[in-house]
């Protein structure tokens, strides 16, 4: 058995900062039988992918061994002292499970088993009743029931083998199990990582606002990421919210926000969701960001971590189609913001270099056929090399010609905010190839990585599996350069505008987010967030 | 050559309908060079592949020869007659590319060139003037400049090699060329095809009045879709809009609604937008479906074209994941559908084969491991075959045991509405993986093909590249089966919440749209759209 050494915060002295931080782990109710194998799956097996620092010890009353370890009959059969225990069994054993907790010492009980107070059930409710009550008598603090629990990738705690490990700032609390393993998921795709993820369930002991207490004093998270379907203490939810919103930014997405969805939350995970308007008051009181779907939380947390705050509401568009510029405008007019004409000297000289015939050289400003050269040289000289690589190494020579030519005319714009850089995939007429969309939606991605201002970067209109196969490349690099990259110019603007908005509310609370330079140009792209 | 006999719409009388039907096609302007060689996959490749039974001729003054046929210095050297033209060389050669034409009496020119009009240049202004004033001359009609042009798959005339010439029932007249080539490739992989897509660009001669007459009055389309910039006659725009609207659903998305949108439209197409309150009024007034967005327009014909139309608003959600079935209900909800409990006598009969624990047996319905043992089936005897191929078989044969039970308690639930069947790919905690995505994924699709309801399919959460490779099956098939796909909660309810609002306003206008009977079950699942 190892102490974890790899967590950079164990000074920390929040109440629940050892919750991370076991030195063992019991996974009870493990199984190679099915459906149940997936426990072994999601937990033991992430646990080894991670390399988890700590023992693991597996338990089933039938005995046994999985993957070199022996399974132990029962909890208090295990050699070692036991932090940390999972319970995957049917929720009528799970007294009984605690119980045995109890008598070894165990610290926390994260309560995967479901079935609990959110079935509506009397006797269910009484069941989880039990476990609080056996629980708080021997100082165990639960995690759940009804939920995924911990994942910490500084600690190397696991969860579902396919999350990316690299730790990163954004701690996300979640009532929901789906909604982590999709924001998780999602959030990666984009190029965000997790400092630590709880997922929490019921609520029955740790709840909402003990996360948000102690991810708002947690040095390894710099926003927070809230899916909350009720509340369980107003008065304390008012006043954690408050301290958290005020140390870092934190967005919410209250789920059950309708008359029925608050019965769909209580059936879900026993909450009693509150009135919308009570919710909604409580977030606007305290400065925090309200979002509506995972979508538009990545999207926030994108425009938060990646986007330097414009100064105001001056955007240009840029990008390839005339429908698509149009539509484009229309976003982000709608989400408020200004698309002023392009000055007329540096019309001028656009047109010296995009022909006026398929473009648009005003703003929003259609390119045409203007980056048609930067493409075709481009996928000239790529030949057989793998599309991202050759892109990146370009990247980090600084670009092609006509980008730089344009982001150097972008700069002399005075009063530009915010430059929005798009590509739709399905706008070209013809067949969308993965070997060839390195050129056009690769040259856009590449005068983006090169803009001086604060930009954003919109790949989108994917309309069957040919062009979102065609998109994966240049989407993959944008994420891995750290490039703010939005996948609906909807998402992108809603998000924008909501930024702008918070900047100016709350500036202080901005400052400790290490947004990468808009240019990333030389260092290979790797942004400070994936460098940590 | 031949005359076109393939066309089952010969007969129509309407004043445009021989631009459908030429007996011969001349690309002027093709080349071998880059980036002109893609006018030949765009038109040469596209009428080859399509099959086009007319005569194709191509035009360019180095003369030449491509694909075996002879390349003609000279519109004039063509040795037959020529009905239809596509222009594709720089604007300022077209006056003389009209005038040829005129001399060897062309019928419709197609000019795909830009740079007219829409740069808001007085010379480039007066050089679309001038083709008008020669085209009129000679009794030419031409479809743009700045556009695509006609596809029209029963006619066997192509428009880029990979859009489906399977023909159908959407009218599209689109005044994007970008948006042409989305939407048709978004719509197919929803499971739609077209009659006729017209993209008609800077519309100086065929406008939007003549095609959405033209379109109302058209037996093949029974769905009009239209993407519009700008109105080229406000009251002829009223009399065409209301009689077209009167025929069958028009849905309109009216591109540059925003102040600056106007601007970008007018640069885009060179249009005269106008002010976006008096479009609103003019759609409410005829009673046409605004939609915001190329997949909202896709939204709204998934329902139309594939839901028979609720009688009401109450709805069952029905699907995996107690977060997803919380936002469901909230998306559903604020769209104005209700989701009332469960009748007591159905929910004691899903507690005999849905465990209470993981699950939510109420509304939302989360079927949580309800499905898992037909999943587990369907994966045991899928074996090495394709999913798409078995989960069709299974279908056919009526689906799975408890997908049937679930069904058949659903018509047992008085006042009921709408059932939406829905599974979110991201929010299984295990990896998605393509092979095993048919179990579940595959059960839902099952059940919702054999419920006898209105229904809908919402297949979502792909929040990256693994999970969206993973919902290719199953989504593909739901597509080839006729299924009313969605894609989002959101958009799903949004367009299911016009659908009843519609049917309830004009239940006339649905009559003729043939949606297929809610359970496609044993014909293979071919829709009747499919099928023509």
């Amino acid at each position: 058995m190892s102490i974890i050494a790899c967590s950079s915060n164990q000074s920390g002295d929040h109440p629940i900062e050892y919750i991370f931080h076991p030195r063992s782990i019991a996974i009870v109710g493990i199984s190679a039988d099915l459906p149940k194998l997936w426990i072994k799956r999601l937990y033991l097996e992430s646990l080894i992918k991670s390399k988890y620092p700590g023992q693991v010890y597996l338990v089933n009353p039938k005995g046994g061994e999985m993957d070199g370890l022996p399974i132990y009959r029962s909890v208090r059969d295990i050699p070692g002292p036991v932090d940390h225990v999972v319970i995957s069994v049917p929720a009528v054993h799970t007294p009984k499970i605690m119980e045995e907790c109890r008598d070894i010492g165990v610290k926390v009980a994260h309560v995967f088993s479901s079935g609990y107070a959110e079935t509506g059930e009397p006797d269910r409710v009484e069941l989880q009743n039990r476990l609080v009550a056996i629980a708080r008598q021997a100082n165990i603090r639960i995690i759940g029931p009804n939920c995924l629990g911990i994942f910490y990738p500084r600690g190397r705690i696991g969860l579902s083998p396919d999350l990316s490990m690299e730790p990163g700032s954004v701690g996300f609390l979640c009532q929901s199990g789906g909604n982590v393993t999709f924001m998780a998921r999602h959030a990666a795709a984009r190029g965000l990582r997790f400092s630590k993820i709880v997922s929490y369930g019921n609520a029955c002991d740790i709840n909402e606002c003990d996360l948000l207490d102690y991810f708002a004093s947690d040095p390894e998270t710099k926003v927070i990421a809230a899916y909350i379907e009720g509340a369980h203490d107003g008065l304390r939810l008012l006043k954690v919210l408050k301290n958290a919103a005020a140390a870092k930014p934190v967005i919410v997405f209250k789920g059950g926000f309708s008359p029925d969805g608050l019965r769909a939350a209580a059936s879900h995970t026993g909450s009693l969701a509150g009135a919308d308007t009570v919710w909604d008051g409580l977030l606007k009181q305290v400065g925090a960001i309200r979002v509506y779907s995972i979508e538009e939380m990545v999207d926030m947390l994108v425009a938060l971590l990646r986007v330097k705050p414009p100064k105001g509401m001056n955007v240009c568009a840029i990008g390839h189609g005339g429908g698509a510029s149009v539509m484009a405008t229309d976003e982000l007019s709608r989400a408020g913001f200004r698309l002023t004409p392009i000055p007329e000297n540096i019309r001028s000289e656009l047109k010296e270099f995009v022909d006026l015939a398929n473009s648009m050289l005003r703003n929003p400003l259609d390119l045409g056929t203007g980056f048609v050269p930067d493409a075709m040289e481009l996928i000239k000289n790529m030949g057989s090399r793998p599309p991202a690589e050759f892109l990146r190494e370009i990247a980090a020579s600084g670009g092609m010609p006509r980008a730089k030519r344009l982001n150097a005319l972008l700069k002399q714009w005075p009063g530009l905010d915010l430059v929005v850089y798009h590509h739709g995939f399905d706008i070209s007429p013809l067949p969308v190839e993965r070997s060839r969309a390195p050129g056009g939606p690769g040259s856009i991605l590449l005068a983006a990585n090169a803009c001086e201002l604060p930009k954003a970067l919109v790949l989108h209109s994917m309309g069957n599996d040919d062009s979102f196969a065609a998109s994966i490349d240049v989407r993959g690099l944008a994420a891995d350069l750290g490039l703010p990259l939005f996948l609906s110019m909807r998402g992108a603007a809603v998000a924008l505008r909501k930024l702008v908005d918070y900047s100016m509310a709350y500036p202080e609370r901005l400052v400790g987010l290490d947004v990468p330079p808009n240019k990333v140009g030389t260092d290979l792209g790797c942004s400070q967030e994936l460098r940590h």
